[in-house]
């Protein structure tokens, strides 16, 4: 209809379609000359994608692959050392994608169609492999269709007690595959033991032949207590004959169902989670155990470091103290998943010490990409700067940066947990997005910059318009440093509400609650001053020995630690004075401050995109921006309010909040309306 | 008459007087008993000082001790250790101040009246000695009368080639006995030979005279070609028997008219001026040899440390590799004279690495009060702040700060160059005096923080309204940090104006200049970015091989060097981002735009103290708040345009003025005016 075709594309932003939606063709035709079978399934879906961007798709026979324009060969003879998963892609006229493999054809159209969609001239050569083997989402949804964590609705994978067979894996599928994420795990790390009955197993199954095509492999989150409360045996120990068989059995009949399925991630005696140390076992001996049962089917075993308990002194260190005496115990198909932290996916933490620390052991990294503690799916908040901050920390082990500990392994993998659900832009918030897009591409190449992905993101996603463009991806980088400013400035973490993680508590106080659980075990705010002593003095927990030189003296020292980081490790009087001449008090008021004035400044930045951005995303985010803006206001005053019933010192700022308002709002279900379908 | 007794005490501030102008007296008089002798100088002064604070002084006599309010003892017998300068108090009815020597005495009598002044209790017991035995200013006067970097007219010291009668030397000598600064070198390093011409020495014998009963010694700085220059010589070679022999006389009749002589300072081989090394001769040769004519009379050699070439490779570096092949090799009344930073008192340096380096050679600090690359006698810049994060820096040598590392010695001595002149006010600003204050007292006790002397320095000198004393060292405690903003932030330096230093000068190209003297040198500003490689990498200078770990490494990192030296020690590129997600572009705009905003919050804030503090000193700042904005905006412009050419990035604020008209106005001759009489 002539009135429909008027609109312009700007109105009709398909964010449903991820950073996939249709653009305007650039090119009519495509001649198609492809060495795979046109009944590889991969095969079927390089058709599709071409067919997304070109107008039309011809194969053409071998006869006439000089009428083509791109052709798609498989180069048995290895000559490039491919691999399979690596592309090549050489520009003449016909441009030509090379690889060993099937999927290594797929990640080089997805490459190629990514350049076109950019406008990015193609190299005349173009190799590519992805750095890690396994690049992996872990989402945790229950089989109820709940979402732990969750902000964009009910869960993708499951709908009361079963698969969900209404959602569009394919869409799921492609958003991964194009950036190359090539694993998933469907089910909550707080695993429920019925995720390996049969009869779920017989429809994880379609789960996984719809994934297959596009190379993407599914795993499961397993409870570690499965034999007893599944199979109906005594115990869940690792070392008894009855259990192992129980597991080979079981592992058998998935592969049987599933023939290249991943293997298995396990969250064990974590947060009151089931694991081997319940009978006296130990990580090792638990992990090994599964291990065996998946190496003939090539699978493998993520076993998680996230484990701490209330006695066990200060938490950063935990994970730190289990693992190291494991050190070299582990089979070669268990990696040991480690958060980004040592604490747990706060605004800012340092890198856990555990990176390089085990010189025999397996690890990979598990980042967040479910904004848990940095605002829900509310908040404009891009991760790729965290990440990269993270990634490419020095950590003086072998390898110069963290991210380097991980690869020099004979399995390599990069995982984050995913902020997916079902509602109609997938992650609840177009900006988001951007996040799951940031992670595939760097579990692909690490050596990315944030600014660089941001830019590819945004170009796909929202305009090509180049000033916007700039201007959307400067609000990107600088917006997670605005985070962290109005909620855990300076180095403070975990100062939010229980259980929710939504908003302010720094002064929660439940009766009977574990105190790792609580807020001033972190922060520790007194009379005298805040933060945490992790230092090797004045009573200090000694973090601080976990990490390598000069690192461990940097944080050591007041002076020398980072001043981002500073109260991670120090517990500084309020009327300490940094280098810059303000107080800690000043500082606390300056950054607190200084993020909620940064939400505004993005506020004003936003309007000045209006008719340069899809009208759809226009409203979205600037609306999002309110409630942001009204949070921020509202952590500022919380955090600051009750610091103030410590320090006795007068605020710089205007509060919106009293604190009693802030304790208020924090006790109304707003945030639980977020979680809606 | 009545009117004039009428005016509030606020209307006439006696800037003239420093920080110890006559304040109400808070209690009428003062009966002193004192063990010293009436005919005693020093004990003339401590009577005449008491007689400020107090309404009338009566000494009462041995046997009606019991009646006096306020008592001095000597303690012959050395029970408290109080060493040559220090004293002990004892509050009691009435006080007691005990030392071992008159000065002792004298410094405790000035650390009680600061107490009443200061409205502080007198502990029960206090007892002090000064950290380093020599607390010495460097005056930079030529014997003409001008004062080199002196912004507060002209010399104190000298006018026409003679000792300048005129001056107010008691006035000057009570600010630093008050504070216990113990010596003066009253002639500029750069040192004309004829200070040691016979019939200047018999003038400065006057001088010294005046300082003595103040324990105040002159030093002298001396030309390493007086032998020659003065003494008609054919040479200066220190291993000369006839210059030995004529060093040797020139002492001993120095000492013959100044028995109390301090000693000598010396710039050799530096910037032009002669040396040892001149005849094939070292720095040691050269000290030792003057050393050795002082030491049958106390007296010492100050030799120092700011010595580079234009051929020697990256300017920061080469002290260090000078100095260290010496270590060892000078004599026990030798101590090096080392600047705080490796270059110049530029706003922000790290701490020059030969503090700690040299472990058989004494050290001492010059720090420099006169703000000669620090806005002049025109930016309120309190250089407290600046003084401690250098002092207290963590070195990695022996000791935990620099500044310890020259404490351990048989000879400690702590300098900086004066601001003094012959303005009625002496500093040229008010809010200059605080520096001559602040470095006198951390010469006394390095520990004091840079608030609590802020803190004693205003309530002497401004106002004692409590909330006035917090504002004005809020605003003192944050200047600096605004001066290296709008000049030079994230490790900038030497960019200010060629020869007179003043305002910005990025852009200077003089054709046979010396390079090392050129800002171009140190920006190092091109297409790609900015900044000095000091690092061991791309062909960095490996400055950062001079310090010990961790900072080697910490600095050598861009990801771990601290954000505020990171230029001086990487080349970035204009688009790197930190980790808060800003590109350096984005930094230097927040960084210089900062500075500018922060004096206009200086000057907003200042308009708020008008009626708590003297008109006359509310109507200075106010008035210096301006110039000092102007010139903010000066260097913020000059600067950013000037990068900009490099980046051709936008600027994220609008500049006051033109690249042209910033240039422009470094042509004016406005600073002239400022250094007039």
């Amino acid at each position: 209809m002539l009135i429909g075709m008027l609109l312009p594309m700007l109105v009709a932003a398909q964010t449903d379609q991820l950073w996939l939606a249709n653009q305007p063709k650039e090119s009519g035709w495509c001649n198609l000359y492809s060495d795979l079978s046109k009944k590889d399934l991969t095969e079927q879906v390089i058709e599709k994608e071409l067919a997304q961007y070109f107008a039309s798709v011809n194969r053409v026979k071998v006869a006439s692959d000089k009428v083509a324009n791109v052709r798609i060969f498989i180069d048995k003879d290895k000559t490039d050392h491919l691999g399979a998963e690596g592309f090549k892609i050489r520009r003449a006229y016909p441009i030509d994608i090379v690889a060993e493999t099937p999927a290594g054809a797929l990640y080089g159209v997805y490459a190629y169609l990514r350049m076109m969609r950019l406008g990015v001239e193609i190299p005349e050569s173009l190799v590519e492999r992805p750095a890690f083997q396994v690049r992996i989402l872990n989402h945790w949804d229950n089989p109820d269709g709940s979402v732990e964590r969750g902000y964009a609705g009910r869960s993708i994978w499951f709908a009361d007690g079963k698969i969900n067979f209404r959602s569009d894996i394919e869409t799921y599928a492609r958003a991964n595959a194009s950036v190359g994420i090539n694993g998933t795990v469907i089910d909550n790390v707080n695993a429920d033991p019925k995720v390996l009955s049969s009869e779920m197993l017989n429809d994880i199954k379609t789960v996984a032949d719809r994934l297959r095509p596009y190379n993407i492999k599914v795993y499961l989150a397993v409870n570690f207590s499965s034999p007893a409360a599944l199979g109906g045996l005594k115990t869940s120990d690792p070392l008894d004959k009855d259990v192992i068989d129980w597991w080979q059995k079981k592992v058998d009949e998935i592969y049987t169902l599933i023939p290249d399925f991943g293997g298995f991630l396990v969250k064990a005696n974590s947060e009151g989670l089931p694991g081997p140390m319940d009978f006296g076992r130990t990580h090792a001996d638990g992990a090994n155990m599964l291990a065996k049962a998946l190496k003939p089917h090539n699978g493998i075993v993520m076993w998680r470091a996230f484990v701490y308990n209330p006695q066990g002194g200060d938490r950063a260190k935990q994970a730190y103290y289990e693992f190291m005496p494991l050190d070299g115990k582990f089979d070669d198909n268990v990696i040991i998943q480690i958060k980004n932290g040592p604490v747990d996916f706060q605004p800012r933490e340092p890198f856990s010490p555990l990176f390089g620390a085990m010189k025999n052991t397996q690890t990979m990294a598990e980042l967040q990409i479910t904004q848990e503690y940095l605002g829900y799916s509310d908040h404009l908040c891009y991760l790729g700067t965290m990440w990269k901050e993270f990634m490419d920390y020095p950590s003086f082990h072998d390898g110069k940066s963290v991210i380097e500990t991980t690869l020099n392994q004979k399995l390599t993998a990069f995982s984050a947990v995913a902020n997916t659900g079902t509602m109609k832009n997938w992650c609840g918030y177009v900006m988001a997005q951007s996040n799951w897009y940031a992670f595939g591409r760097l579990a692909w190449n690490p050596n990315l910059s944030a600014r660089a992905i941001a830019k590819e993101w945004v170009m796909q996603t929202i305009t090509k318009d180049e000033k916007a463009v700039n201007t959307i991806c400067d609000i990107m980088m600088q917006s997670r440093e605005a985070v962290t400013d109005y909620m855990t400035p300076l180095g403070l973490h975990h100062l939010m509400g229980w259980s929710d993680h939504w908003g302010p508590e720094p002064w929660t106080d439940i009766p009977g609650a574990r105190e790792d659980w609580l807020p001033r075990y972190y922060h520790k705010a007194d009379k005298i001053g805040l933060g945490f002593n992790r230092s090797s003095k004045n009573g200090g927990s000694n973090a601080v020995e976990q990490y390598q030189e000069p690192l461990r003296t940097m944080y050591d020292d007041p002076q020398l630690c980072p001043k981002e980081l500073v109260l991670w490790f120090h517990h500084l009087p309020w009327d300490y004075y940094f280098n810059d001449g303000k107080t800690l008090w000043q500082s606390l008021n300056d950054h607190y401050n200084g993020g909620v004035e940064q939400v505004i400044k993005f506020q004003k930045t936003w309007q000045s995109l209006k008719g340069s951005v899809p009208e759809s995303i226009f409203k979205e985010v600037e609306s999002k921006l309110q409630v942001q803006l009204d949070e921020a206001q509202w952590w500022r005053d919380g955090c600051m309010l009750y610091f103030q019933t410590f320090s006795n010192m007068p605020l710089s700022f205007t509060p919106k909040y009293t604190l009693e308002q802030c304790k208020a709002k924090l006790r109304t279900k707003a945030y639980v309306d977020r979680q809606k379908d």
